[in-house]
């Protein structure tokens, strides 16, 4: 990060303007301790700004996708908008023609008491697949949760609070940056845990070299004022280099959704596309791909029952496609990711996964190794198909941490792509097998 | 089956002219009770005609394959072969020049012990990547598996146990039918376990919709008589229907191999291929159909960790290429496959795995009901996108049994696919965790 962007503590109220909260109406099933707030968790939220803000979203290409999805994908596409609405517990998707009056009729709620048009709030869904929503408990956490927006931490925290599901612990990230002399925020928040490959576009259809297979949604805000085409650009490419490039299961969802609302509340000259890069765009291009790399790894860190996060990094492909897709086939293999829960540095399984991918692999080429995360220090395990001379004990201690990097060169041509990884164990089964 | 097959005991030496044996030779690590017979596992075996065999085999398409994969596949082009050498716990993939070589000796040491040509000789290798073999032991191995070949199923159960890695029990299938008169017999072993999701051709070149993604071997006798042109036809059909139709855990191996070998000693007129289809082809194409399509699911349900075996049917796809994509996208998912450890209808997963497949699928028109093994009494659990009426509790009631059919129909065409799968475990994890 460049040291002209700062992380300051402060969740996704950070920036001027924006009002969160976030409460407890039992579309989650309640725990311990049912009645008490403490049994119960929170499952629905609002994020609004004081001012129209510029909008830009990303979302699942899955073929099957949430309700919530459809109708956000098209208020995105606007230049601006208000609101979001969230809820977890219940994914909104599978769920028809009822689903989508449901998905609606949560905007017109948050839109009739804000005095906004329901067009100018987007909603977002996870949890459930195929089960219409409880819209009587929507309606009555959508009157406490507009009762209760406020700029203070513990606001946003609760919205943070709300679109968790099997997430163990709570994802934030701020940082403060000065555009054209004056300070602007950027903060996001994020949730994921299972079904976590997201492959988003803006326009539901698939980018070259997509994800096949989260639900995470992602939220952010900034008082940055910046162009719609702009912001939509900007989104694209820090969405491509983060959440577009994390996998813990290998399953997309039918819910990933990445929303950004700017509100231009900082009072900097306008951010704008231009032929040749401004210094402002590149700033805040650079800030927002912090922001969304930072959590898209707290994701990956936080996946249903990981225990390691590895760092595939492959060069020497022929293509980008073939990177992709050959980073792709090793972190999602489920012998590769069991392997990794052990500890054990089985090339052998990586480069079986590499074969079978549709990258162009030449054995007698590939070089392969571990280095500690982020290090170009990498100690080989093999080396244009031959077994290097370092001994396993040394490659056992870098696979036996919590976090490494793997390196794999192809030897074939000049691309390169990074995946971010989790490890596949008996938690995750134990997790997901029940209902 | 027709009736005009008949299932018989007996193992790979029930047709005429086959000998067998498997040895002890510690390429497998030792177990328990060091020395003695009873701790140590077979891991060397060969399989011998008594006079020059029509051949067939079909290989790996994973680009990084074994070198017996390498020596083989070009083996099994030939007309006839006479004997197959395979060991296990050490896969020789990966292994380099040092590698070919080896693969190339042990052939040459069968032959030039029985009096043959090496050429005449396959080989084929299952165990651990990237370890060259241990080439006194096998060497000792092969002496002794050569003093000891008999037609007695005693020595062929050892040629099965031989083979076997990870496999909990021996996999053997044998039939009799009768073309033109005389009685013939067919016979086939295998193991699998893991790294199973196998694509294999007669050219190292994927065939159309193959799987992305065990180490499975297979070897098939016998003695029918037939030509090269026509066994390796019907070999590439019957696999096309049963190997690589099935997938534990979606990883293709460096070694998957099946290879048959056809003595003519049951003295039939010879089978050929013919314009117009012959009785006698389709009639050994149904027992060869019927022993690979046994052995394949043997190896899903003995799959590492496999609690339930699930017979995945897409139907009413645009083409078979969708339905096949459907049907393995369903088939690798982790979180399909987790639900389906834990006994759990979630058809919520279902729809997610197939929106992110390649195949044309559009929600609202996808049925999926599930079925006991085979029967056509399918319980709807969505009609067109809905949920139907079947209650949870009837559903649960077939996907708590050890084995079912999942039924998908996408009502956008006429094709299908079938995929048997083996479910994801715990145990699986723990199984694969360790080196």
């Amino acid at each position: 990060m460049k040291e002209s962007i700062r992380k300051i503590t402060g969740a996704i109220t950070a920036p001027r303007g924006f009002h969160a909260s976030g409460v407890f109406c039992d579309i989650k099933k309640l725990g311990t301790g049912r009645g008490s707030e403490k049994g119960r968790k929170r499952d629905l939220g609002i994020l609004v700004s004081e001012v129209p803000a510029t909008v830009a979203g990303l979302f699942t290409t899955n073929q099957v996708c949430a309700a919530p999805v459809k109708v956000s994908l098209e208020r995105a596409c606007q230049e601006t908008a208000c609101a979001i609405v969230a809820n977890s517990g219940n994914a909104n998707a599978c769920t028809g023609a009822v689903g989508m009056r449901d998905a609606e009729s949560m905007t017109e709620m948050v839109a009739s008491r804000l005095g906004l048009l329901a067009r100018d709030v987007l909603v977002c869904s996870t949890g459930r697949i195929g089960v219409t929503l409880p819209m009587a408990n929507v309606e009555r956490g959508i009157a406490e949760a507009i009762g209760q927006l406020s700029r203070s931490p513990d606001s946003a925290h609760q919205l943070t609070e709300a679109i968790m599901t099997s997430d163990t612990r709570p994802k934030e990230v701020a940082v403060e940056f000065v555009m054209n002399g004056r300070k602007a925020r950027l903060a996001g928040i994020c949730k994921g845990a299972g079904m976590i490959q997201p492959g988003m576009s803006a326009t539901g259809r698939r980018p070259a070299a997509m994800p096949l297979h989260a639900t995470m949604l992602c939220f952010l805000t900034t008082d940055a004022a910046i162009e719609s085409k702009a912001l939509k650009a900007a989104l694209e490419a820090a969405v491509a280099q983060s959440f577009n490039r994390i996998t813990v299961d290998g399953d997309m969802s039918t819910n990933d959704s990445v929303i950004i609302l700017a509100n231009g509340l900082a009072g900097n000259k306008r951010v704008e596309l231009a032929k040749r890069p401004r210094a402002d765009f590149a700033l805040f291009q650079q800030a927002l791909n912090y922001v969304t790399l930072e959590l898209a790894k707290m994701i990956v860190r936080d996946g249903e029952g990981a225990s390691r996060f590895v760092t595939v990094r492959v060069s020497g492909a022929a293509s980008f496609a073939d990177a992709d897709a050959a980073a792709r086939a090793v972190a999602n293999s489920a012998l590769v990711k069991t392997s990794w829960c052990g500890g054990d540095p089985n090339w052998g399984r990586i480069l079986d996964a590499l074969g079978y991918s549709s990258a162009l692999v030449a054995e007698e080429k590939v070089s392969l190794g571990y280095s500690l995360p982020g290090s170009d220090s990498v100690m080989l395990a093999l080396q244009c198909g031959e077994p290097a001379s370092t001994p396993l004990a040394a490659l056992k201690k870098i696979t036996g941490l919590r976090e490494f990097d793997l390196h794999i060169d192809l030897n074939l041509g000049s691309s390169e792509a990074v995946i971010y990884a989790a490890d596949l164990t008996e938690e995750y089964v134990d997790f997901n097998k029940g209902e």
